[in-house]
């Protein structure tokens, strides 16, 4: 079956992909009197209506058109949190939880008739303890935010996705969100320690420590993580610390005439254990797109550049280990970054990536990893699957951790994706799994992904997945319709 | 209520900590026929019914007296697992998973009318890649073999339990068993990337991947991995290696006149960033047992000593910056080791220490964790609680992680701890409570610390917990009354 279309050949847009959820069929009406009563245990500052605000809180970053809200919910407390699970579960009403909207996979997108429950105002540091390296956050703090105010007792919170900037915490959990630094330092995963999470029906279950280690019991931190709201809202999260570096990172970038020398490269350079703390592919595409608007004097034989960094005490020398690995795998020129503001000009090239791109039309972001030995070879699939189907796709790639993200860039005037984009998203998708890889590093089955789901995730995990699902919400009422 | 005793100050011995289910009730009987079933299914070689050789396969480390097993099988594969599921959950008989039985909190011990499900014959290393830095196992691969195969390729595989020359990985799992170099590589959990476990009616399940990263679905490997047999058997492990350092590692030793002057040191050897590779305490008691058996010249002013491992490449200077914080806190010595020889040696001491407790008597070995910066005032009050109770306490912590294994001994004669006993251990885990910290940072609940759980998870933690149980094993056949 082509994909895009069901069986008989018909453009399946509307069902899979169209805006999710019917208006006209409305499977949940709470009615007036519902949101009286929602207003009345809220306040009314908190409980919004009108259509052309709640509008704005009913998408994500993807294209995907969203279903229309009954009422957006801007909670400032647990006990706000508490109080619309209870009506929610009163009145069957589903419930979409909300970061600050920067999901790639639809996770955050409204259903129809749902209450969006935005948790951006939520923004409090509760604790932030040097002794201890952890920090009680509420899920609305900015990730970088919160890596600032860590900095200032010389610790760092170390996973840093690329919207450090905008994403909020509680975002970032429920999609287990990666970024650059995690090639060293670990996923969002490896930092939660314990949550505070409100059930479908209000209750509030504590899970995890304050201790860096601890056995007591089933894993819930870690089932929670990752679960794209499915199982709970979190309203607050024990995070762990990490001693910041004391000397400034060591920066280098590397230009390669072809993807499989940069590839090499990656090898070389985690097989030589430099355990760099940034380690960024950028295909041609990507570079061209970012030469195009800020004219960086791009070659025409560069197919691709890496850049690393290492922030261990002897970082210069391991750069400097790094450059030598690059230049015996084919680089045709490495740049060292001779001071901070260098070092954060090439990082920036990385950064620009996903703008520059915007810029040429619509994204379609994907998100495969594979093991890191098949990356020269996923990257091979990637050219073809391109040339193939005549689509343009741009690959970044947090290469030490064998995560792409091949984006395919469509007219900005179609209202979704077009067939030979979804074809060509498909066979990466394959593709990547045929490697042992999985659909998706660090944004999240979301809505996007769902339609591949059964390719990676067996009979058995959607029986246990649906199992673990009724646990912790039986009426289906939290983010239904996402992630599993 | 006294611990120990009942509400009417019984002795509870048999009904919380005696023979663990009751031969005379006989909930379970399936019967010769049923094991001649089981035995037609296997073959003879696997199942044993001898009662003198099952009840070797009995028991785990703990004093606690098992129940008497109807079988042991020695499963040789996933299809043997397979096929034991699927009868016990035809014949309704409860499987009590097992690894080489080096538990230390009864998680292993053999319900009466069990099968003992002996996993030691699956000792296959599956597969080693180096490129991706991987390795898939059995769960009878003995931990420290894992980490010699990983070697041989520069690799290492992190965790170690102080059993791990026969512990084995599937064990490891099951309890996400920590150890010493957890204070810088976490715990078995961060070195699980996915499982392969047959659920309790003999159906497989698929967890995670071999990827570094992934959020497809469910954290199911993370929910498998801690949750004592309970969910599921573990018949294959995708575990991540690490690149073992290029140089030996350097090895302090430091001796203090009190306890808390060596938690000071803890902490500000942490604070330095020096991120010790192993950082271990011995109390006074500890270090006088080890004394009176290989006459290690114990000075009468000990009272602690900070074993501390760096295995960064710059571990000679990291190692001479803890020796300096140490002398800062109050050092009156420290040793450096000169070589490799002389820091196994050092490192030595800290693995004699459970040996040299046995030779005093029978053991309660305790497992509570707290914040790193509650360890001095833990340890105050363990000292304390020793000296109220008349109970010697030997403690011995993986102080870098606030882990602390306070060692209760006792009359060797005595079939189990004594009610003086009981009330220093539940006053110690009290303690650990009020000061944030767990019951358990790596051995489990089992069932030596389920009195307890209640103090530490709440109602609807206990909810949930049962609630996931469910899910997996609804007649409830697998390790039941063990972890939650």
């Amino acid at each position: 079956m082509t994909p895009g279309r069901d069986a008989r050949g018909r453009r399946a847009r509307n069902r899979a992909y169209g805006r999710y959820g019917d208006r006209s069929r409305g499977p949940y009406s709470p009615g007036v009197t519902a949101i009286a009563e929602l207003t009345a245990a809220l306040g009314s500052g908190k409980v919004l209506t009108d259509p052309d605000v709640t509008d704005s809180y009913a998408r994500d970053r993807t294209f995907l058109e969203p279903g229309g809200p009954l009422a957006v919910v801007l909670a400032e407390s647990t006990a706000d949190v508490v109080a619309v699970m209870e009506w929610a579960t009163r009145h069957r009403v589903p419930v979409v939880p909300r970061g600050a909207g920067t999901g790639l996979a639809g996770g955050a997108t409204a259903v129809q008739g749902c209450v969006v429950l935005a948790l951006q105002r939520m923004t409090a540091i509760r604790e932030l303890s040097p002794a201890d390296e952890i920090a009680v956050v509420e899920p609305g703090v900015i990730t970088a935010d919160l890596d600032r105010a860590a900095r200032e007792h010389g610790l760092m919170y170390a996973p840093d996705p690329s919207s450090y900037e905008i994403s909020t915490i509680g975002g970032n959990l429920a999609t287990n969100a990666g970024g650059l630094r995690c090639v060293k330092y670990g996923v969002t995963r490896d930092s939660a320690l314990g949550l505070e999470v409100v059930l479908a029906d209000g209750r509030i279950l504590t899970t995890g420590r304050r201790t860096v280690k601890g056995v007591t019991g089933y894993d819930l931190t870690g089932l929670f993580v990752g679960s794209e709201g499915t199982l709970g809202v979190i309203t607050s999260a024990t995070v762990r610390l990490r001693r910041a570096p004391l000397v400034p990172p060591a920066t280098i970038a590397a230009e390669f005439g072809s993807l499989r020398d940069a590839a090499a490269a990656v090898a070389a350079v985690i097989a030589a254990g430099c355990q760099p703390s940034l380690l960024e592919m950028l295909d041609r595409a990507t570079l061209k797109a970012i030469d195009d608007w800020r004219n960086i004097g791009l070659e025409p034989a560069v197919q691709a550049m890496l850049i690393a960094q290492s922030d261990a005490p002897d970082g210069p020398a391991v750069a400097e280990r790094m450059r030598e690995l690059c230049e015996e795998n084919g680089a045709s020129f490495v740049a060292v970054a001779a001071g901070p503001q260098e070092a954060e000009e090439l990082i920036g090239l990385r950064r620009l990536a996903y703008h520059a791109k915007e810029r040429l039309g619509a994204c379609l972001v994907e998100d495969v990893c594979v093991p890191r030995s098949a990356l020269p070879d996923m990257i091979s699939a990637i050219e073809a699957i391109a040339v193939r189907h005549d689509v343009l796709i741009c690959t970044v790639a947090h290469a030490g951790d064998g995560n792409l993200h091949p984006v395919f860039v469509f007219d900005r005037g179609l209202p979704e994706p077009p067939p030979e984009v979804w074809a060509a998203a498909d066979e990466v998708f394959r593709e990547a799994l045929n490697r042992g890889g999985t659909l998706t590093g660090e944004h999240g089955v979301g809505l996007l992904k769902r339609r591949w789901l059964a390719l990676e995730a067996g009979p058995v995990t959607e029986e246990v997945h649906l199992g673990i699902k009724r646990v912790f919400d039986p009426l289906g009422i939290l983010n239904p319709g996402k992630a599993i």
